[in-house]
């Protein structure tokens, strides 16, 4: 057996070494190793935005896909608001403006919790959405591989939350590689097909026309369809300015520049692509994206194209692995507040995030398992809590500069008011579009959350009180009563006894009597081994052990109101996780019994046994 | 709060009133209840054994099944033999004769296991398959219902595990009813088929052929898998012999008249069914018995009819219930030996009986969901574990005989010897024709089985040598040193504080510094609660709570050797169950680790939370 305890090593195996208080500082990001690690999310979306917008404008037939780029253009200049408008964010919460703290601390408490809600379920969805567009990738280069596409989701799911309990989030660098790797690639990809298309060689997709082709009229619903999900490029923009406290000094500055940055790639890409994406006619479907059949056309089906698919694949499960730095994060400030159990609270080492890592990953997992790993039948659902936490926190910084009154306090409203009418309207259009589809299911998840955090803080609360100090006066207990319930004398039993006796003058080990001849033998052995204890028979009319002991001790109990009672209880603790099985299962009773009387305390002392 | 313990209350709802040693007595069986209540089995196979006759031999054509009859009289001459074989038995053994006991005792361990893990699995076998015969006897009468098979199986299952974990076993005049309006129903049956047939006016069941029909030839292996298929009606045999102290004083001679009675009425009851099969071309399928289809033509499709469905479907499921009776006990039996874990055995109460049926059904469960709820399809697993019990407990008879040398033990023995030929035959026959079809699960399982109960025994066997008080000294520790993680002061932490006192002279709260203020906050506060305990507050480089606490206990057991380690812990004690998910988790992770410490003692003193 191990001497010393087993857990420490297991934590470490499994959530890393700690870190200690004064390399914090080391870890903080430069620009570059921020845009990777911080932008992800946001970059990575036009790999699957332009799609959607196509998907959705099929169905009024090819004549429609014209509408997807003045739809394009829309939503590249909303992006340029929302980056504008959180860019003002950085600098007003220099330590992290999540959209939680910006909106509790502005608008109130259950504007805070809505956009917590939100955000929980848009951080899960971010994992599902992104893992599944990454495989996508890789079924699109290989389409025999489609088939196992729920399967792969949960291969790259395992390996995010192993990779994450262990502590990938530390290592910058890793990051660098594959973000810059595919914003290259995409701009490479832009270019080549903007040459071609200027000097009109370029050849189209020529992709199947879907059967849903034509088959609707038109609308400005559908318009307002394939505007809402075109929206999910603007995903992810936020995550800079949550991550501010993460940047080398002068934080604000440097996470600013990074924003920027950041907003001009996604800006220029997603144009690209949905410009390529109408020249060369291309025709997303559930197993094949539209990226993919772009690199197939500039590239030819050859290595570089599998190494675009390659780029592109790991670039959204770094998207996905950002979630794992964001929804523990949120988790953890939020059980602060004592709104989610405090399990999720970080005190110090990395367990409590290892709590909100798993919990990220079973809700993912479902996700993926119910919607089958496909990001058009997710899509729905996503983009309701992107959009209500955006909102919440642009409407929040209004009130902040309200407050504050600070020099061009005006200005600032203003950026960040046009920014929460748009997002409010973006929120509007989604939620018109997308309820009956799917999107229910979040409206219906949100309120659900909040009630859950306000049943948590109410809990805490009441707890609170019964704990507080303020008018107690501890009741006068100064003696203890020890009871060991024996069923006959052991090794086990006698070392129990002995450790009892350092406890109390008072103890009593309580043996019931069912067969004669059992009761005269005990009897016979407690002259050797009973030591200062004593003992008590029971009487047991009814062949009963439990019963009699129970009694009995509620007996000792109406003896004196001045003691606690303590129950010894000998505990096996076996070599082999199955021998528990063959032990202890009357202990386990007994204690279940004991449970809920006051003043009465059961002790285990283990008895460790060898084989 | 609840002021006595909630245990006592949920075991009582749970598995009924204790039953007081004086009344044991005043539940025997007369011969009438004790038919009723051991016979159901071996007389409720009838409604299916002909069936799988029938349904064996129609593969080589309907000329075949002119072998049922033949094959009828020779499983009705087997069951006369097992049944007298089984009497003598009952005299020799008028404590109860299970096969493993007789096989222990007189042939050795090994074929007492062997005899156990058979009996085990075919208990189970026998909850799968009656309850499916019921239910099919329910959807032979209402065909729509079909698709609800499993259904039905599993709301059959439930009902009898709740029933028998609060005691239905008592009440033997509710088997009475159904057993023996089965067998006056059957009679009838019987009765109007023969005079039909002696009078020329039967009209046979015209039910339609299956296509398997004449599919194959006619081999002899053909003809032993009918044979061995049909040995089903010899099932349920042995439950008197193992029943023989349940009933009524002269046990013995009550218990073989019952037997005798019980063999009789199978015995004809099956062979006119088999005629009446026979005679009126009756076809069963998995969806319509071969009793359904005669009930039909002899009662019309009417209230008659269905009465019969409904005693056939009681009598298959109180079948089901002998072995709710049979399993636990054989487990009680088996687990005072030591051979299963000591949950199964019986200490006064009916708790361990308890454990007996949950694990019987939850196995029982497992087959009929894997096996559809199909009779059919479970029948090639049933009848192995049957005959390896009957042949080993016949075999151990003939030991027995042997040993004792009684008056006229010879001929005892030649009975015995001539039952142990017979079914050792059938046995084999089982085994040849039976293992490719499914047998070889159980033929796997058995070996599995005892290994198990071996290494349960062999564990056992350990700890007590690690138990014995023979030369045994204990070691000298007299002194307790009382340690105590604290977090913050609050009322469960003084409380616990307070509780620590009585303990020890050395009670010492342990404090870990993350932050200086709080640990500034901590020394004034302990200024007014602290009590006789002294302070001890621990740095933390690594900002983590748990390792400089594990390592000041280690510590601490290298001060002395003469002392106990306890560790004083608050327990939330929350007033709902939801509650326990938002606390203590730090404490089960030091528990944990402290877990296989030596001398080490974790004690938890409740908190309970009013809500």
């Amino acid at each position: 057996m191990p001497e010393e305890s087993s857990f420490p090593t297991l934590k470490r195996l499994l959530v890393g070494k700690p870190i200690p208080s004064h390399l914090a500082h080391h870890e903080r990001l430069s620009r570059v190793t921020g845009l990777a690690v911080l932008s992800s999310d946001a970059l990575s979306s036009v790999a699957y935005a332009t799609d959607f917008i196509v998907a959705t404008l099929i169905v009024a037939g090819t004549a429609a896909l014209g509408y997807a780029i003045p739809i394009g253009l829309v939503i590249a200049a909303l992006l340029a608001v929302v980056a504008f408008s959180y860019r003002q964010t950085i600098y007003a919460y220099p330590t992290g403006g999540g959209a939680y703290r910006v909106a509790k601390e502005n608008i109130g408490e259950n504007a805070g919790l809505t956009a917590a809600a939100s955000l929980l379920v848009d951080y899960t969805l971010t994992v599902s959405v992104s893992i599944s567009a990454g495989v996508l990738a890789i079924t699109s280069a290989f389409p025999s591989l489609d088939v196992y596409r729920v399967q792969l989701c949960l291969v790259f799911l395992t390996l995010l939350t192993l990779g994450n309990l262990r502590g990938i989030r530390e290592s910058g660098q890793i990051f660098a590689i594959p973000t810059y790797f595919f914003v290259v690639s995409i701009f490479v990809l832009i270019a080549i097909g903007l040459y071609h298309y200027a000097t009109g060689t370029l050849t189209s997709v020529a992709a199947p026309v879907p059967d849903s082709a034509g088959t609707r009229q038109l609308t400005t619903l559908l318009l307002l369809t394939a505007f809402a999900n075109g929206c999910t490029a603007m995903t992810g923009v936020e995550a800079v300015s949550d991550g501010v406290p993460a940047f080398r000094p002068p934080e604000s500055k440097n996470a600013a520049a990074t924003l920027v940055t950041m907003a001009v790639l996604a800006i220029a890409m997603f144009l690209g692509i949905t410009f390529l994406a109408h020249a060369y006619q291309v025709m997303p479907t559930e197993k094949e994206s539209g990226v993919s059949q772009l690199g197939r056309v500039m590239f030819g089906t050859g290595p570089v194209y599998y190494l675009v698919q390659a780029a592109t694949t790991l670039i959204l499960v770094l998207a996905a692995n950002t979630a794992y730095a964001d929804f523990p994060r949120l988790a953890s400030i939020v059980s602060r507040d004592r709104f989610l159990p405090r399990q999720f609270m970080n005190q110090g080492d990395r367990l409590a995030f290892s709590n909100g890592i798993l919990v990220l990953s079973a809700f993912a997992a479902l996700l993926m398992v119910v919607f089958k790993g496909d990001t058009h039948a997710l899509l729905p659902l996503y983009m309701i809590g992107v959009f209500v936490s955006f909102t919440l926190s642009q409407t929040g910084m209004v009130i902040h500069w309200r407050k504050k009154r600070t020099p061009g306090w005006k200005t600032s409203a203003l950026v960040n008011g046009f920014g929460a009418v748009v997002t409010g309207v973006v929120l509007v259009i989604v939620a018109i579009t997308k309820t009956l589809e799917g999107a229910w299911i979040v409206l219906l998840l949100i309120p659900i959350i909040i009630a859950l955090c306000k049943a948590t803080r109410r809990h805490y609360d009441h707890v609170a009180s019964q704990l507080t100090l303020r008018n107690y006066t501890p009741q006068r207990r100064v003696h203890n009563t020890v009871l060991m319930p024996v069923g006959g004398l052991q090794r086990a039993v006698v070392e129990a006894l002995r450790y009892a006796e350092t406890l109390s003058d008072d103890v009593r080990a309580v043996y019931v009597d069912v067969d004669q001849s059992a009761t005269d033998q005990m009897k016979k052995d407690w002259e050797t081994w009973g030591g200062k204890a004593k003992l008590v028979i029971l009487e047991s009319p009814f062949r009963s052990v439990m019963e009699p002991l129970l009694e009995y001790i509620e007996q000792v109990e109406n003896e004196r109101t001045d003691d606690y009672v303590t129950v010894i209880l000998p505990e096996f603790v076996p070599a082999r996780w199955w021998q528990h099985l063959l032990h202890n299962q009357r202990a386990l009773l007994i204690k279940g019994a004991l449970l809920f009387r006051p003043n009465t305390v059961v002790t285990s002392v283990p008895f460790h046994l060898a084989k």
